[in-house]
């Protein structure tokens, strides 16, 4: 097992034209807005009144404490490579509430400490308290690398220490929603108290192990969130885990341990959450099995429930993974969140394995089933990533239920960390973003600048300047869709082979490397098996994948036939959407002349003409007026 | 205008290998099924109730009295064909219990009666009281008809000559479904009585131009079916007639005169009657405009608001027209009951036009939308029609709103008068059933005897029988689907030009027309503008429209992919489905060689192969275990 990690955010600086910006309106609009609505949600007075130990009057979902949490870990990534006073000040201002909302204990919700003080943990299932611990140590962690101040990690560790007293003893069992374990991971690396990985490790092997939840919803009278009008929040648990009457954990991945479970299955976040912790397990316990466990699933998710943009969890109805090829594109879940838990467990599966083929999918999904999730302003979202609409599908403000806003947020203000990784004394570039880093590679320090206009175009120059002359391997992903791939070190070509990284062995000095990886317009098919998908085909250039949107098209967008013998050129047009590489081109389309009053004709009489084509990224869309939207085209 | 008659039920005997078997289930399982239903479901009880004098306990829906009248029309036809004395003698009783149940003035409705006396038209909009009228109406002249008896044409009489004096004076405005206007044209007609031409042209000509289904909702807790708990069925009707809180009468077909309206909108029954209540209207009042306005509306639904099967009403939600070319398959409603309103109203539009084109498609829809709604055992039935399924779609017993078993019911009892009509000298042969009619022409009763295997077969003998020579014009439908069609009189070829009927003029007294309709498989196309069904094709072979059902193929449905080109044979296959000409052949499928575990290729790297295919005809699906099935297949 190899134990990558990768480059931390401080030692790496972005500024590229396409992510930078994105990155700038995340800071100063998307985690403005986000801290404002801590204030009009009413998630800080929540703090505020159960530090003043008041009773009732919590507002918002049972899990809103995890709203300030999830800000503070993004504003602390922004503090890590910006200077900015008044932010950290914000920061300390909350981190004062929440600390004075802390029970003597450690306990710390502030839904329990207003509404149900009687009935902590009674259930696990929905109450989301470990899920709202998991939130606040992730904030205390990345909170304190970034500012040195303990102030936050001394309450998630106290939480910690009291979660670790009460599990498994006094109450048993796995949190209906996953977070806490890759969060312990996180507290055990901060702290090095390995007492934590064990706690994640509890919670991972306990799930599908127990009949904790089953007991709770039998018992629905007796536990936390129970409304006797209308059941409450226990009761719409019913739903997602009674099928035909019966019992079934599959929502919450509890259906089996998980080294039984051979699908992904259930609720996407939750799943993705899971994995990524358990992989976190592995990497602190050295569990081989778990990883190949992982493995297996990551597999079949890829292989059979992921959708072309890296989207996954089909369903709206359960926010969950479905069947095997069942990816409807007109109803597609595909949530933002989930796209996010997956680059979070691909991260770490990279690091696992050095497997190139998880830097693929993190690219995939970045640039197209997370980026798709936020408008080009940073002031809408996406919950849910339609790949085909009629027009009436469109982001949103802010939800009721904001978990994507933020989760975008952390994502964009961490985004340096998915650039490199070290292994020893192997350097491995996986994303290609305009950047200087400074990683330290076997004791020595090189400074690395990544010159690129990706994701337009292929080419790469990465130049290397060391302290002293250190010899290392730096590694290159050479990107899946890329079929021709030709790499410089000093001018001189490298031979590019094979499927994995090309990894350039030298010592060190000041060198440049020189990577062209040719963005070659690929018409995609998906598995026969794909019944949403049949007879049709998608579009792709490097790692964007394309869609047709209306506004665009000379012809409804379903008209449009596809194939690969379409002559489609890209174009660069900065006018449009913030500046994107467009495909153009006639492709063919049935002829309208011939049709006059019928409705239904033999279609050998039917006649076949070209109309003007322009296919956008998919993540650029809805981004104007609403119109109908394909990302699967009719193919020829 | 023409005034064609349909030959009458009495006249024409159906011996026919595909429809007598359906027509005699109908008799012995449907029609003795839905007598039962009478008692079960409190229908009766409520007759007797109401005669007894007694207040509450109304049971059904409101307008359950229909199925009384439709069971009492359906039974009628059958004695109008059939010697049963068993089934005269249970008519009587219930025509005894309706009698009695009539209100001293001629109101009969047992929900008023039973739960709100004081209420009676104060909800035209939802309550049907004129709906059900119109029942007992059709009901009462067919059981006339057939047994010559006035028992319950009296108490329609009574009633609709109450309904007369009400309306316009002491209550104005149309109602919410329509019926009441074609029963009223058939009233006048058996009675002679032109003032029910009259009442019924005023429901036609008030529609769309009162504010009275507004007033209504407006007011809704002083109208009948308000219920102050929850707003009841009158608050129900405010989904259909609101739309982002404006009123919108369209539901209703209530949005504009008739002489206004552009497109079929709305519920797709009330719809239908509505076009057929004003048919018989034009026909009776010889209003040319009144015409031409039907055909305008006939001519935007069958080019823009119609399935391949002859199904109308996409919507499931109002069940209901939405927009053109809006014609989604897995979601199509296309309800029995439209698909039978519009065999309904295309049999007015011949008699009034002797336009060939109402004949194609009351065939069309027959064989097609029509007849997929009920199972070949005559037990279960769609409500709803899809154009395709992923197996989860199935036929229900009998419905709690059981509207389309009873309205099956009476159009299987009734079939015999779709196959001819008579215009003065000249003869329609519409349909092709095995038959033997005696239609009188120009004064001279023919004896016409029709043997064929249709819809199997394209060859159709014809032989006339005079009972003394006879001057007249025998017209025969060549079917909108032949291309190639011959016809001979006693053996001499007879030229087949243009587009309308073959007319062969001569004296007949004792000859033979021989007609051969090929039968060639067509792929058909939908209209571009129609998405559901970009990069598609469906299978016709004569009348019937063709279906993949994932029992009979190789490959997954969505699978194959089909052209002109595809070479598919016509094989009759009597152990199948109670005997079915299928289609089969080899047709393209994606190759799963070289997917291995991709979920995603490159499409140029993706090959083709074959795969068995048999096609059934679509009425049949649904009569085996429950799989996938298409309509609408990918075209190669």
């Amino acid at each position: 097992m190899l134990n990558a990690e990768p480059v931390p955010l401080t030692d790496v600086t972005i500024d590229d034209e396409f992510w930078s910006p994105r990155i700038e309106t995340n800071r100063k609009v998307t985690i403005e807005y986000q801290y404002e609505q801590l204030e009009t949600s009413g998630c800080l007075e929540n703090f505020r009144r159960a530090a003043a130990g008041e009773t009732g009057g919590f507002e918002g979902f049972w899990f809103a404490d995890t709203d300030a949490y999830k800000w503070i870990e993004a504003a602390s990534y922004v503090l890590a490579t910006t200077d900015d006073p008044d932010l950290e000040e914000r920061l300390d201002e909350v981190i004062d509430l929440i600390a004075a909302a802390q029970e003597d204990d450690g306990y710390l919700n502030t839904y329990f400490a207003l509404e149900e003080p009687e009935r902590k943990w009674t259930n696990l299932n929905m109450m989301h308290e470990l899920y709202c611990a998991g939130h606040l140590i992730e904030a205390a962690v990345a909170h304190h690398r970034a500012t040195g101040k303990t102030a936050l990690l001394d309450v998630a560790t106290k939480f910690a220490d009291y979660i670790d007293e009460v599990f498994p003893d006094e109450v048993d069992g796995a949190p209906g929603h996953q977070e806490i374990e890759l969060a312990l991971v996180k507290l055990a690396r901060a702290t090095g108290e390995d007492r934590y990985v064990d706690l994640a490790n509890y919670f991972i092997d306990v799930r599908g192990r127990t009949d904790r939840f089953e007991r709770e919803l039998e018992n629905i009278e007796d536990i936390a969130g129970y409304d006797p009008d209308d059941g409450g929040i226990a009761e719409s648990a019913r739903g997602a885990f009674y099928e035909d009457g019966e019992y079934d954990g599959t929502y919450a991945q509890a259906h089996a341990p998980l080294e039984e479970q051979e699908a992904v299955e259930g609720h996407a976040v939750r799943a993705m959450y899971f994995f990524a912790g358990a992989a976190d397990v592995a990497a602190e316990t050295g569990d081989d099995d778990l990883l190949a466990h992982l493995e297996r699933l990551w597999r079949n998710m890829t292989t059979k429930r992921m959708y072309v943009t890296g989207g996954i969890g089909s369903a709206h109805e359960g926010e969950r993974f479905t069947e095997d090829y069942d990816l409807p594109n007109d109803t597609a879940y595909a949530e933002t969140c989930a796209a996010i838990g997956s680059v979070f467990w691909n991260r770490r599966l990279f690091e696992l394995t050095g497997d190139k083929k998880y830097a693929d999918l993190i690219e995939r999904t970045l640039y197209n089933g997370f980026l798709a999730g936020v408008s080009l302003d940073g002031t809408e979202f996406f919950y849910d990533n339609r790949l085909e609409s009629d027009g009436s599908h469109g982001r949103q403000g802010w939800f009721d239920c904001a978990c994507c806003p933020p989760n975008v947020a952390r994502l964009f203000a961490s985004l340096e960390r998915y650039l490199y990784a070290v292994d020893g004394r192997e350097l491995y570039v996986n994303q290609y973003v305009e950047s200087t880093a400074t990683p330290t590679v076997d004791g020595t320090e090189l400074e690395v600048t990544q010159t690129t206009d990706y994701p337009w175009d292929g080419e790469v120059t990465i130049d290397i300047e060391a302290t002293e002359p250190a010899a290392a391997t730096i590694s290159l992903r050479v990107p899946e869709w890329c079929d021709e791939a030709s790499i410089e070190v000093n001018g001189e070509s490298v031979s590019v082979d094979g499927d994995g990284y090309v990894s350039l062995e030298r010592t060190w000095d000041d060198d440049r490397i020189t990577a062209t990886f040719e963005m070659d317009v690929t018409v995609v098919r998906s598995h026969p098996a794909v019944a949403a998908n049949a007879g049709r085909v998608a579009l792709e250039r490097g790692p964007i994948v394309y869609c047709l949107e209306a506004l665009d098209t000379e012809r409804p967008v379903h008209q449009y036939r596809v194939d690969a013998k379409t002559d489609l050129e890209p174009v660069h047009r900065d006018d449009l959407l913030d500046g994107v590489t467009v495909l153009e081109g006639d492709a063919p389309v049935p002829a309208l002349d011939g049709w006059e009053d019928d409705l239904y004709r033999p279609a050998e009489e039917c006649e076949e003409t070209t109309a003007r084509l322009t296919a956008i990224p998919y993540y650029a869309w809805d981004n104007r007026e609403s119109c109908a939207m394909r990302v699967w085209i009719q193919e020829h």
